[in-house]
């Protein structure tokens, strides 16, 4: 299985860090999990340079490319040769995106007529409206292939969902409990 | 306001950016977050290269100290030249630690007598208790300034404490709403 996270200029480091940390958690030889950008590395909005593993146009033969956040969406999302890296197929891949990475998504065509949630904001409503999609302000929103996530905890949620769709549940409950704070475990209030 | 998150070799990315990334939500000038390390770059356990911002001393005159976690800590809490660089202070510093960070607490000689949490491992409790803590497995433990959290995700509730005692409790409740799942915010069940 090969996951790939879409990244560039002016990214979030917790959202970032947080779908690549979980992925990585997945024992087994044959999941690889990369960073894939338009340069050699990307800073973050805080100043942490980060070199990537591949080219956007890895993204295409991924089983899950999940879009990252940040500013640098806004930039990204009116950049059309960085969009023209992108033919994504929504039948065979699992396709996500954190926060404001789902502004990508709508730029790409691929929420119309679908809901979707983002970090709340009217300025990201407007254009996720703009790109046909039903904004719900909801932690995790899935329709079949395409999800979205909202606010960067919330990336537990999309992690998982890759994880359980091509790993199995058991892989998803080990990675998502080996990271949840230490008391939602001793009370099993953990809902995973 | 000087805040230190000290690194190593085969550090957690999650615990790391989870402490970065919300230290770095204060709105305040006066602010200043580095990565400390003993290397001009330390590389994690999936392979993430990470360029440090100062030395380990730093750590001394800084506001607030925090120690990263991951398998590297299990070298460096044996490394008597790491250990040597740190003469803190609790009672003019906040000290703290995410997960195995708790291993170089007490390394420190900082959890003699004291109530300390950490990643709920038998190895991890047995070198606590070697150091003197009384070992409770809670999201997060605070004996006036030193304060200790077990699993990535209370790393939140450690920035947060650091974040409300310098800095007060609406920019502590700003940085955590920020990255909080969406649904906990509409439901209020967010308790911080």
């Amino acid at each position: 299985m090969k996951i790939s996270i879409v990244t560039f200029d002016d990214f979030t480091d917790l959202d970032l860090f947080i779908l690549w940390d979980l992925l990585n958690r997945v024992e087994d030889s044959n999941w690889r999990v990369k960073l894939l950008g338009d340069k050699e590395s990307h800073v973050s909005t805080t100043g942490i340079e980060i070199k990537m593993h591949g080219q956007l146009d890895e993204a295409n033969s991924s089983d899950a490319v999940l879009f990252c956040s940040g500013k640098g969406t806004r930039k990204k999302m009116f950049d059309e040769k960085f969009l023209s890296f992108f033919h994504l197929d929504e039948i065979k891949q699992l396709i996500g995106a954190i926060d404001s990475g789902a502004l990508l998504l709508g730029a790409l065509g691929l929420l119309k007529g679908r809901r979707a949630t983002s970090y709340p904001s009217a300025e990201i409503k407007q254009y996720l409206e703009s790109s046909g999609a039903e904004v719900v302000w909801k932690s995790f929103v899935q329709e079949n292939h395409i999800a979205t996530a909202a606010q960067c905890l919330s990336g537990q949620y999309l992690a998982g969902w890759v994880i359980e769709t091509l790993a199995g549940v058991e892989q998803k409950n080990k990675a998502l409990q080996s990271v949840a704070p230490l008391d939602d475990i001793n009370s099993k209030l953990l809902s995973i």
